[in-house]
């Protein structure tokens, strides 16, 4: 249960219907602490849907509601002792601002997944709105709820690489390598539609991703971005490729290669950088090591779970070393985090240090600037 | 939801007191897909630690027992439409048999740790016992819940990699390198102390696992067994290396290398098995991948959530390839799997063939025989 | 021996003096197969550490010239059955066009180290005295001696792997990541000097070897790049990173990702390559071993020496799998095959196919090129 | 040139005829660095054979021998200034001993294959024959000659890992998968017939390998096996797999897995020893690479060529770290130790003591002693 409310959090969720990849996710690591319940949903546009998914999910029917708008009202009616205390946004991406709004109006707090919005000024209204309304927003970064993820950033905080000299960022995925888009791929098809996607795909699907580890990592600041952008897939009018190079204040360099037309590449998001004493390497894809290397002394690979870890990545960690945590465990150390910090505002508390590492709504507003900036720069074929 | 009942399942817990390991996995495990419910429980030996872990899960405090026996009694006493359906068991070894009893005695299905029991003759007493109730009992060995090890499996039942010759299993772990049984560490002091843990330390921990890996995945018999213990940290009276070559019915040959004093292991449960037209390795240590090797083709390697992967491995995968799952994935599986056996055997079902697949009482005793044969062999240094 | 000759070819090498780490390597490279034989050097600008080198190496004193151009006339001087056939360039990059214009117009064959000249024009003028004095000229990329990497070209060549989408070379090194140049390390000094080094530094030394690798394995020619260099260390005047983008002909895109101040990098030579039925991934690194991935099937590793691989990967293959070739082993597949083709012009006759696999003038040609291209664009900070 | 000679060390060889793979190792191994000179040889038991080979080599047509018996006799009525030096034996097993005896009779050093001879006897004969003439003798265990084998055996003799406690060394190949005995491959009809290859096939072929490198890198003494062999290839009679206990004196525990049965597998050597403050992990097909492992610290991966490393690996190194060395270089560190060892003592000088760090005929008398101690141990099925 959520420790400091003395019961589990109540939430319900928007999106994530029957056959939803991300809102399955979500409702995992939920579930995974025993900290969160959910009680209420409005899962999909059609109704009959979310009435199905509510069944599935064992919830009661009167809160397996038509459409969010409904489901913010009426939540918002209910007593104390049973209404949601927050909301998961789990849509496609151009219903975030308005859902998020929906709910925040309704003084429900926020877990809304990446990217925030679909416009900066979107994101920006949005951010007025978290700090008017005192709420919490999370932002589902999932990728820096890895506890090694977490370690990564002690390491170069403490500096131990020393002065950062250079990033090299990629997320190779293989997954659109057809049109997946035309051949009735829920998700494809809504991630390739600038309607539902908003401006980017790849860049806003998976660089926002990379840029926000980046950002959490090393703390540098973008100067300037240079991007390519490519359509790789005959026929695609959205980008499914992008190189990004970035120029940091301080002078350090960085490189993001993004793509998601890597035949045969599954998950390849991977994190390098280096200073002037050293580098590390991370990959998502063996999420429970981190190398570090060094001019003159031997790689060293840190595990999760093992005792010489700082406290933030022992926080994050349930299991001892050799044990492997995957995915569903990162992103249930948001959902625990931002349910801590929830539990503990609605107790008029300070939430702890440990508990308050989570991406929240200055990242989002962060990330969706990233995405403007490079599909400008790609426009214009110059640096900005 | 458990699909046959239509509700979660509900559950009790013995062992798995407050800071215990296993007993924080198997609560993450049934919680992960939201089929089990925990209700009920009989902690610890001490019943202010009870009562402790009942308030910090949210328990019901009628129903955080004292101990054991007076929970089965009670439970047994409570109305169908509350009283737990199973229970899960988490003690030191020496307890498994009794309790395992008194549910069984009161109607309530099982999930046990490993090994079932510290004796044959216990194990056999525990079989009978669950035959003569119709009740299942599920042991977890949970390293055979992990995706791609049930690939593994259906590789070899297929026959491609033909006629079986040779199995190489290794256990190899370090956290016994220090005497940690005298320096407090709760779990290092029972499994080190015969009274707890029976007349085998390591054999019975990770030597049985192995062992059921092997047995999961070939389907080999094992006709006979030679066995070296050893214990490599000075003034340790129980075994923490053991070394055991095996000679399987058919003419394949095995070696079984095990130990929990390899300096600087963390859990590296490994499997090779060779046959005439190629061999299959895999590590629990990256759980998602199975290697194929073959003498005049390249190694093909197979990784979780794929397509190309059997039923069975598609059915115990939560997430796409390249989103790693781990431990507690391969753990709920067992539980998903109990639970669905569980939930159709008490609605008048048959469960599916892919819901049965997960170990059994049966399963058990097999394990705890080879512990007893190793025993034997290592005692009278000769085959049996 | 020197197959089409029936005796081994006699050469002379310029630089290589006691101590140079790259003159040692030709020495192995071309002793390992018994074809060659060092029986001349013009080692060092210091006329004693010529004769030093000579002694050390056994040579006939009268043949450790004091400098280039004596060694080139006296050689051209002494008859047939003694003087060289050939001669080893591996001095700093300045003197490779002098050098090379010497012996090409004493008639004598050459291999000489990469980048062929500092400038394009310098190469285009050594093209044309190649093309008219019918000699042969080696140019050692020796990365694409790896028999994997000439797999790797076969396996795009049957277009396996589709149409080619996207390029991924990386070349990271930590060997300068502090200012060796200012501490007397003899290589980072002239690498790191305009004069011996030429306009580039990090893409004329590594940059130059990822180019060539690329045009090797994939075939496909640059249309554009852009380019971003960077000193990363303070205080030193040329680049020591370089990041650049290529689209392709046919609209591919490429990423060349280029450093020598990644700390705790050794050499990261890599390459990926996607195309729209599968990839590739080559590490120099491990250079035994190629990856290809596939959307919809598993991942295979081919390695070197095995029966399925073509005839050009097993041409170049000294040992069965398993039994690792390195970089010496590459570096002699470049002189045995260019020593195969020099035997063979001189014998009159046409060396085979396989033999005439090794990169000559007009790759030399091209990488000059590529580098120029690389400067300007980062210069202008545009596409060009 | 041999250092203390001033010049090539000139040697013959014994086998190694057309096609032969070990003998090609042998002369790549002997030119790598320019110290040896092939000048002779009887390299087939056919004497067209023979002089066929000579003449692929560009020997003296009088120094390509019939047999090797009137090689021996030959080369000792040889003036001084042109006779072999030392003479290489790469012959089928049986024929180790009579031809090391009649080289070292007529005053030559050794350099022979392992194992030594086919019989502990033999070894002893021969270890006196050495005794007596004072001549050098090394045996190729070629695997000691990797750097970072150097490297690891530096590491436990520092007693930076502690007491050892536990060696896990195993050797899986996959080449005798089918019955290549049958199928005319030539190796195979020799290693798998007791006339040639000695009463044991896997165990002396590489078992005999695994017990060297830990003899080498441990120190370890053998106090006592257990074995068990077995033929799981039908038809075949002599033993392709093994499995050997041990324990050595001081209490540590070792096991052993050969097998050249293990369809799929390559050059599988892997040697892993702890202690009780750590432990070190080595794979052959990795050898520029050395892992150590420590209870509560990072793993440490070492790599071959850094500056870290101790003088003995450094001194067996020829290029910095990321450069691959392999197998032809560890075994040109047979080479070119045996060969400074026996040019010093030509030159009636002592060799340093990095020269005299290869296998010599106490090393192969103690591999022949484990090969027949494992057979016993085999057939009385207990320890010996």
């Amino acid at each position: 249960m959520n420790p400091h409310l003395g019961r589990k959090l109540r939430y319900g969720m928007v999106g994530g219907g029957p056959g939803a990849f991300i809102g399955q996710v979500h409702r995992m690591a939920a579930a995974l602490d025993g900290e969160w319940e959910l009680v209420a949903g409005a899962f999909s546009s059609s109704p009959e849907r979310c009435r199905e998914q509510g069944r599935l999910l064992g919830l009661d029917p009167a809160r397996a509601y038509d459409d969010y708008r409904t489901m913010a009202e009426a939540e918002a009616a209910l007593p104390d002792d049973s209404r949601i205390d927050a909301v998961s946004i789990v849509t496609p991406n151009h219903l975030h601002s308005p859902v998020a709004r929906a709910f925040l109006d309704a003084g429900v707090h926020v877990v809304c997944d990446k990217p925030m919005t679909t416009s900066a000024a979107d994101a920006e209204d949005l951010r007025r709105a978290v700090e008017r309304t005192g709420l919490v927003f999370a932002v589902t970064y999932n990728y820096t709820g890895y506890p090694i993820v977490k370690e990564a950033r002690r390491q170069l905080l403490s500096g131990r690489l020393g002065t950062l000299r250079k990033v090299v960022a990629e997320y190779s995925q293989g997954w659109l390598t057809k049109r997946l888009e035309e051949a009735g791929q829920k998700q494809a098809a809504w991630r390739l539609d600038p309607a539902q996607a908003g401006p980017s795909s790849a860049v806003a699907d998976i660089g926002s991703h990379a840029h926000n580890l980046v950002r959490y990592v090393t703390g540098l600041e973008i100067d300037a971005v240079f991007a390519e952008l490519a359509s790789l897939v005959p026929g695609r009018t959205m980008e499914d490729d992008a190189s990004v190079l970035t120029r940091f204040a301080g002078g350090a360099r960085g490189v993001f290669c993004v793509s998601q037309v890597c035949a045969g590449e599954e998950n390849g998001l991977r994190l390098r950088v280096y200073g002037d004493a050293g580098g590390l390497d991370w990959r998502q894809e063996r999420p429970d090591e981190l190398r570090l290397r060094f001019p003159d002394a031997p790689e060293q690979r840190l595990t999760r779970g093992s005792p010489y870890l700082s406290a933030a990545a022992r926080h994050a960690t349930r299991l001892p070393p050799g044990h492997p945590e995957g995915f569903v465990e990162a992103f249930a150390n948001i959902y625990r985090n931002a349910g801590r910090t929830i539990g503990a505002r609605m107790a008029g508390k300070e939430a702890g240090t440990l508990e308050r590492d989570f991406p929240d709504h200055v990242d989002g507003v962060r990330g969706v600037r990233f995405v403007e900036s490079v599909l400008r720069s790609a426009r214009e074929e110059r640096w900005v």
